[in-house]
């Protein structure tokens, strides 16, 4: 049987206190119940998921080198890093995957420091302030990427 | 038989141009071609759908007032007006319908002055760089949020 | 019987909302309810009264230019337009016409990209953060300096 | 007899000056002159005047303190202070009584460190450019929050 | 008879004040006067000529996307708007049409705001300062490239 | 008897207003109080306490200079004046007392105008966010200088 | 017997080189000499006390996660993360435990650099520049704390 | 006997401790020895002098009117005021009457924020860094321009 | 036989390599062919030309002050000088003749430290992006003002 | 035998990925190459080689602790850390040890946010551009240094 | 007979245009005049004289370096070079001769870019807007320091 | 024989004062001894060496002119007008020879307006901080390209 093509799915600091930390911003659903509803559409897509949380940036950065050459796409809610790593960038524009950036909440909404991504800058698009469907619509659209690839 | 909820799909300056207007940026398809998707795309989510496409800024501020009251949720690409527009940024604010920022290239990877929006503080969420699925996307969410309402 | 001089009123985008929008910043009385008080107000003061609104920058801009060398006065609210349109700066100071600004909430107070106005560099005076009354303080004003040229 | 609801209207550093003091942006008037009016357009409107000036930020922020809970409004023209005061500030956000801040030129079309204003965070409006007329305008306003007051 | 090529020569908001509008600034000629000298030039160049005048930037947008694939040139003078839209900028960028911006007056020595033009970003060359010249040397300057054009 | 060593506690504008002012932000104590409670505790300490207030930022200078070569120790809470006054700053350094700057709330959480310090650069050590009781840690911080001082 | 309240200390890169790095800026106190100075307070204040140091943001993140909901109060020096963490400012948010910022030097007289944290945005208060003595001052602080709110 | 012109020289905060205050800055003159030395230099000059000091803005801007009128020239050393007073610049602007400004240091070489000056806009020259000897020049320019007016 | 008026053309640095430097910039012409050109141009016009390039900006300096009281206009491309160098503002305020400022790349198109131009304040007009056009049209200009002036 | 001095090398984030990692940028040489070139050229300068990479923060800054008192010098290639990292300067400062920073390219000819090092001000020199050789031109620099101090 | 010392007196750029040059700014004296009053006010100083003008920098920094270790003094008016001369400001710092800074005009009075000075960094003292007398004056500083030197 | 190639060694304004000026800062060699030790390294690379230095930006610009075509390689210590001179940028730019920058001092560890260099643009690598051995190593990297491009 054919592998599945495989989507990584990053989380960065703090996201693993989700449905704890401020519920008015963040919601009530915790990160293993993003897991498991990426999981689940994961599947009607035809896509594998690997799906990790760290509150490391060097971690991060190497779960994205491993990403290269192996990984069909690549989401990423990097937090609070999102503003301030720039290791992050150079890692996803070395990696080379299709990237998609992802926030729970509308971070252009809130303080200014948050209103600049570095992520950006290596991202195919981003989504942000639809809460844990944005993850889901990630995965739409990584999976027509992979469609689209495959029939060329 | 019960009247769908109605989404208003609306389009600013220059976006009549799609497909013709650098392709390497916006891609290939024309507006006609993003309203054919979004309809049927609409139809299976159970929507009505308004799709519109004006060059005056005071137009589109008038569609978004007709919205109050009526639209179940709005998308909104305002093209180059979602960086110099204060007036929508009011319209919106007083409309008080869901609405989702959709922008066909990552907007952040482009010229400076594009990374500033005045529409996503009006905005529940922005979705960019994702070509016309971003708008297929954003009905979802707007669906989602619909139903959600619907069983309150 | 001699014409009673004319002050022209023109409110910009959004305010045909007004009574409906964001009551808390902006009151609860609608357009209307502003242009009766205006028109009884001005008959007290022995003016014409030509009260308009339009949500689209050019035809403010044309109303602008028709005042030239006909009105004794203008009042203008241009909402979202006071802090983006050169535009109407450049109508303004071409109108040669006392021009009074107003503002029915005090826009130095809310966000920063309001506190920046063209209006104000072809205005003779300011008047925010009163509401209606403003309207009228500045029909006051300009019948002031109607009557001084009068004698002079 | 009931007494009368009493205005203080303090006028910052230099106004002592008014009508010597660079007439073409301040006109003739003195500050006896602005008094007189004042005095005069209080008692049609059935208001107490408390007349003051100084050129000691502390004699003023003093002169707000003891406005607090005797005042019915505050008219304040500080002058040079309105642009580098905290202390002012602090005062009347401490005062709780409904100020208007006014100015006899517009502050807004003279040097930019003239246009920025601290006293404005802490008022309820802002009247500049119309000179002297500005404190009688501001008079109304007060006259009608004192009236509405009285009629809830 | 071959038909002529054709330049479009658009004049922005306030340009049909020409003449009325300070003179010292902007001179004593009238749009009318202009657009007569502009067709007598554009005869001794061999070119047809397209003259109007908008204050609605989306009108401007609009005759911007018909010159589209028809034009041989444009000529644009977008006064206000020079400073503030982007959504000509968009419409410049999209009609491929060889552009040249024109202003009457020097923009640089002018106020600050006056000194950024989005125009700028997607004319072939920028003359300024020259009065009514400066269209008829446009003129000069796009009949150039017609005949280059036609000679390759 | 030996005299004790003198400790000068300085109160900027509008701290007579303490406990009255905004207690959401200062608390319930009046200056009396945190005087009282500053007594009490110097006595433990062995200290002789000089508290005092003034709106006046001469008089506040003044004081400063005269805690020159008699002052153990100054705490000093500048208020507003801590944001604008470099003639404080110039005291504090030509004073050359040991110095601690107090603040009641967390300066560091509200206007952005209020994050910068003059005082600062004059001061050993900051304490702020902790109400009246930073004033007695001030105390202890000073008086275990004295007590090191006197070990020399 | 009863459980004593915790308060966690944590300190930032490089605090392990205390008391051999830059003796002038931070003395000559190793951070077991802090340690151990804390130990002894926190026994008389009736604290138990959990001191830790880490290089890594990544760690101190997970120690402040860890905090939630056990610690009664929290001491923070994130020495040079101050000023560049976001993750640490997310973390402190979501742990919802009283926290004290504390500094060894007056972060306000060094580089410009040093002038702005992230920390104060998440922290009751701040003490700067009083050395080891901080740390001592912060328990005092947060058993004041823990002790008032076991009145309520 | 003719009266002789009078100087006023006027100096700002903490001018007062000169001679004790930061010496290596200031040189050891005490305001005193400045004064003596004006007096003995203005009389060989055939000019009164009227010398004062002090602390507070309010009392500087009194005496700068009182100047206005009557004195021949002003010298003025605003200190601290000289970087944070528009009060001194508006008092002078109204003065009306010759200002040199003085600074005993060159405040050009020190903090940044002394590098601004308000005094310099009302001055008509300004000198700095050659300590006392500074006053006893702006004295010989006064002089110089008094000569000269009472020539014409 | 009258003497012809005189305009004198002014190259700044590395325009002597024009034709080497950067063709895609610049254009493949010389600065001889350019002046060939403008020799020609200026016969048909009834001028005569002086036309230099220098490296060094004390020489141009020199060139503008001898154009005074002898130059019936001055064009100057300034190339790299045009944005660093007030010597030259002042020597072109000090001229006193009308100058046209001129570039061959449309500066506004490049590098941000390319935009800011010191010329341009002393500069009658403006031409830039037409390449070596832009010489013949500034001639152009001149002689105009020469003719208008000589019929006054 | 005597032991040699050590010259301790650092690698940043994402240094791993050399030669896989966009090599129009990096070039086509891996870590490991520059590895081996380093010990052949530390070899002929009598100089023990310690090198190493991170992608974490927190290990690199212990790296450099660990060199304090040992190392004979440093050669720090930060990568991406060196325009965000506050934790390494200071490590770097509290580490005495002469330290020269490299990167393989010109760091100033790309985007603006890698134009600022944090690493420089605790460097004595910086080489970047050249590619791998900067690592050998650093251990020449440092063994230099090392012989210049074994004279003294 | 003892060499007398010397002071240079540098001239920058279009100082030898003074008296032609906008004598409203500068004057009616030409700098032949300046020159003239020098000479005979350092005859009295006991001074000998060394007077130039240059309007290349290149010039002005080898006149500096020549100063070095022969001038007694050096008297300043770098004009334009002032606001943008770092080769200047190098010059005086090696040449370790005191320098007074003079501009004829008070240069904080004109446009924004005249007010920051690069030789400020390097000179004793400035003197501004006192017109040539500003040179005389600074002879006299100088020869006080000549003397004070000589004294020790 | 083989003419060997040329390296032009470029150095800026005072580095003639090498040695002399400020030795804390540039150390105690000449530029006469800089160069000596460069003629030696040159020879022993088989490269010819051309040394310069002027005091005037004009001259340099010339000389990099002439190194077109010519010269294999460039090194520039462009000293003070590195910070300031967009001339030497375009000469660089235009010459097309690869080019090193060479700084004696750190610059980045020294006032902020030396941290940025016009000259980084031009050149492929940077080497500061090391005094001159950066010289040399400089001609090291130099003769490196040269082999290199010898043996394609």
């Amino acid at each position: 049987m054919a592998k599945l093509p495989t989507v990584v799915v990053l989380n960065g600091p703090n996201l693993n206190m989700l449905g704890k930390r401020e519920p008015t911003i963040y919601g009530r659903d915790t990160l293993a119940d993003v897991e498991t509803a990426c999981r689940a559409h994961a599947k009607t897509l035809g896509l594998a998921l690997d799906f990790r949380q760290s509150n490391h940036e060097g971690e991060l950065v190497g779960w994205i080198q491993e990403a290269r050459g192996k990984a069909a796409g690549l989401v990423i809610n990097a937090a609070a890093l999102t503003h301030t790593s720039v290791a992050l960038l150079d890692a996803l524009q070395a990696a080379e995957v299709p990237t998609i950036e992802v926030h729970l909440s509308n971070i252009y909404r809130r303080e200014p420091f948050r209103h600049h991504s570095y992520i950006s800058r290596a991202a195919v698009g981003v989504i942000c302030g639809l809460g844990p469907r944005g993850y889901l619509m990630a995965l739409d659209a990584l999976a027509g990427m992979v469609k689209a690839k495959g029939k060329r």
